[in-house]
């Protein structure tokens, strides 16, 4: 993430002023990296709104068209509903924009993959604002995986439950896994790549679509992920458990003073042959170790993603949450939602169109 | 619960001086409303042991049928292994003596139909050993459910997770979530009685059989319950969440400070017919008021449960935790060990014969 | 503290652009009840950038006499070093304007007791910026403690540890200190008033000054108060325990959860006489009844305090944080500096000047 | 610890079978190394009860000269009331019996250093029963800090509150603050030897002594100790902050899954002389790293406790918590005594007869 400052900055505009647009306006405002120059809004107001609290020397738009007509833009950042991703997102790339784009990557797997194949063929920058992962606690985790400290992964259980705010339009499963699953596919090595998952879900208030979710994901080798999401508790939970052979981690993000806890503890199985007849029985023993909770650097996510966001474009290379994996989030919430209408039934995930990503369609940004 | 102790003690042998069997001889010797008189077990030193340290007056045997045929002996508490229950019991039942059970019940639905048929025909108590749902907090959320307190059930959400021992026998179902679902038996005013459930595990260590566990019981009106086992969580959590209409119930069983909490949080949800056009949309509102957290009286569970078993035996009643209660929560392991094999479909779970349970065939025990 | 918002708005000036003026020009600038007309600091940049992110038509100065010789301004907020307080406020009240003064109200008692004098002549407001005192939490505590909720006050026990910045200028009594004293002398009825504190402190690392300290204040009727602060602990606590005749309260500021919790537990002791010859024995009885935390509302404590402020102002009374409220906090600092230099003898606390704060001598502002 | 049990099980009698006798006998009968021979009370109902529990071949005394005169008994523990403990004590040790003793070791410094002077001229081993200092978690803290992992040490933090049994005989300082006392004493590496100390007390319900307690004791090189007891308090803390020059030891007892959490956390300071003018400011940095949690072994600490009351004897040495030790306490406790009557003003500590405890008085118990 080194890039020099004597380099010219980037230029990026903001669309969408709602809940997150201020706060990407904000993070560009502050990075060593970009100049804002544009906030565009249907509601010129709030986008003007917006350019007044970041100070500085932003245009505001009501019309997309003005600023992706821009030839002075290098990258744009979509922060409006879903549903207009796919539309918004292949204009930019057709304008020749790098795009950041708001979790989730689209409002179904296929506009996702038309998204991603497009930034592909023009060789731009296509990125998921999966803003965890560029967490403290998330990039550490992902570094500890890496190095093998917790060895094989064995499961992964996800709880991020709270009284929520019933969505109008989404149910909680892509209101609030989305974090959990893009962090998962973050941290694992190869990230998120199941062939089926299942989904169980209620909607006991009658609110027209489930509130309280359950997603189990089978991994390979016999290891399994969970996720537990739910918008009706009354305590709030945001903790990950990641059992490996070596060790098992516990994040607990409501925990500032220990958020990461890593546990020199678990089961160890030996397979034996017994007496020639009992061709194989278990020998369990237990290892109980020390834990050890890492210190964390104090950083913004945000701040951080940015960051990314202007290096991948240098460097001319996927960013550490390029489309792919969007796409690899939307390709699970969608099996989940059909394996939710089928009582459970394991759906199959559509994998990506590349397998994993590759930088070699990208080109050299020039400067 | 309150017998005259003037009224002779009930008389009662122990068989089984594994792990639990102990604790049960204890309690029976403490109590004010029994007589220890025997324990009983294969290894006649392991019987004697517990009989030394229980102190009194108590014969050891390792030959059950001797046990039985003593006529002055009441009622017998069986703890011994699972398998072995379905034959033992129905011999003590066959020799006129009440009979308590440690869970589960049976080792399979069937066995455990066929006990309860036989106590039923004979007018005999048949008792499920759910030591949980005599825990002052499980007592005070029946209480509290059944008085409204929390509304309509709208989810209950159990964790039971810690650093376990891998079973010899049983997978991690079997083993610990028939704690779960004795306890959600014995709080819902109804019971438990689903029509189906759905099961998802992982042996990711390759023990034989599931370490990790995940349990969805579809509830009456869009309700849901879910349970999580887990042998292999560095972490120890035992917390079950029953959210309601009303309030929401935190049990956190391994807070002693603060057990039960109960919350005046919620989301409410109504239903509005607008503009005519619209049929109905969804108005929420949330409510974020006080939390209470109930004192509880401190006993010993086991304790209330032995006092429970004589009263139902002097009463001539069904006691708390049945034989049916029992057999519940054998039907919906044995669905869920289904739909582990399937992968998590949905499996039916058998029903009751009697349905509701009834004290109807239970005779008055003279004495 | 309601203010019909049809009169003209106060006007009001920032002195000190600091750390703690920004904050306060942000909740001037927020709030209904005032203008933000001025920002005032020695190094005009630094008053210019805290002017520009209010934004709004803030005038900048660098010389204070500038400022409090515009007549259009009703009143000053002063968030300058402690030692300049003094020879600040005086100028203002002078000038003819109430003042807000962060806390400490001033280096040393005498110099607080002449501001306080000066006000009271002059019929300004002075108060002190008390924050925490706005915050939901202590204005619960404070309507409980008012209500007869705790009984009667046994003793009060409050933490404040965490790894913090050894400062320059004060020990840790003065920087942490102050914070728990306003807020006894908030919620206790009659205000803090004791009549001697003792102090004990250490200064292991060789800082100069005390980083650790424990402070133990005589209340009325035996009952106690005791304050730790500390800049050395790794660990961050800010617990405050407050125990009563009939109730016990515990604050804990860093469990967002559950802030306060209200135990129905206590020792109850009888007075008894027993065979006339034991002229008075205690009978002691415990309680352990339920747990009752209450909902707090959200709001800004600095917010509320703005309010407040204004609407002392405008009603011609004390505020609730009044000057006489940050002098008592005054007396008992340099009470325990003597005590700390004394190994902890007890040292007299000067009472105020009035006794308990009087709104007589204020005038009604016309306006 | 290692005794080798090929040698002949040393023989003990326990004096006094009321709360803390029946843990002695049940711990004397489980160990390797001793045999219990004898339970003497006034009670001699109360002494059977007793003997009847633990099993085996255990004599009954109401007269404790009768259990003195066998001289099949090696040894005596006593569980009497403090007040009873001087002239016990005496009486066993001129019986010629190695003693073990609850705490506190007496009623008064006087008679402790008479015992403690008594064992030595006899040769005999006088052991303080400070139980805590043999759990995991102590003597993990002592082991910590012997290899010098917190640095030097700055501060001693204890808590230990609770809503209490309000003793009849007894203040809050001498019931609970013996636990602090006696930790702290193990711990450091040259033992609890302050100058004097420092105490305040309330007793704001009128029981006639004080219930709420704070201890501060000034260490050596400016460091500081601080104790908080209290019988009032609703919520149960006990927790010590050991804070060293190097790292930062928090040990939270009622956090079963994780007592013991060493920060590598503090404030370094680097003298500088500046400018030549300044002789010598203060360069305040501060690390920020991780955090480790010790693995503790299981162990009841009454176990390990008579282990070193055995092996003491029969290796000829004083054990790790030897009459000094309890003779340290006691001094401690009566200079708080004297400092609370006082009102908190500084009280010397009477050092022990023999300054560090020594050896060399003690003969080989040949056998």
């Amino acid at each position: 993430m080194t890039v020099s400052t004597t380099q010219a900055r980037l230029r990026v505009a903001v669309i969408g002023a709602g809940y997150w647009g201020p706060n990407l306006a904000r993070n560009f405002t502050a990075s060593a990296f970009w100049d804002l120059v544009a906030i565009c809004d249907l509601d010129a107001d709030r986008a003007q709104g917006v350019a007044d609290r970041v100070g500085g020397d932003v245009a505001v738009y009501s019309d997309v068209a003005a600023v992706l007509a821009r030839p002075d833009i290098d990258a744009v950042a979509i922060a409006t509903p879903a549903r207009t991703h796919h539309a918004l997102v292949l204009l930019a790339l057709r304008a020749g924009k790098h795009v950041l784009v708001e979790k989730p990557l689209a409002d179904n797997r296929d506009h996702g993959a038309e998204m991603v194949q497009e930034a592909a063929e023009r060789g731009l920058v296509l990125m998921a604002d999966h803003t965890y992962c560029y967490t403290p606690a998330v990039l550490k985790i992902r570094e500890l995986i890496a190095a093998g400290s917790l060895g094989e992964i064995l499961f992964i259980d996800s709880v991020r439950i709270n009284l929520g705010l019933v969505q109008p339009d989404v149910d909680v499963f892509w209101d609030l896994a989305p974090h959990d699953l893009s962090i998962i596919d973050f941290v694992l090595p190869g990230g998120l790549r199941p062939e089926a998952v299942s989904a169980q879900g209620a909607d006991p208030l009658g609110a027209g679509k489930a509130c309280i979710g359950y997603l189990t994901i089978p991994l390979q080798n016999g290891a399994i992920a969970h996720v537990h999401v739910n918008w009706l508790s009354p305590t709030k939970i945001r903790q990950m458990v990641i059992g490996g052979t070596e060790r098992t981690l516990v994040w607990d993000d409501l925990n500032p003073q220990q958020r990461l806890s890593v546990y020199d503890r678990g089961v160890d199985l030996t397979q034996q042959s017994i007496d020639g007849a009992d061709a194989a029985a278990s020998l369990v023993s237990y290892r109980l170790g020390d834990t050890w909770s890492p210190a964390l650097p104090e950083h913004e996510a945000l701040g951080a993603m940015v960051s990314e966001f202007a290096a991948s474009i240098r460097e001319g290379r996927a960013p550490r949450t390029d489309g792919e994996a969007g796409l690899r989030v939307l390709a699970v919430l969608e099996a989940a939602s059909r394996s939710l209408t089928d009582h459970g039934l394991m759906s199959p995930v559509q994998s990506n169109i590349h397998g994993a990503s590759t930088d070699a369609d990208l080109v050299e940004v020039g400067r």
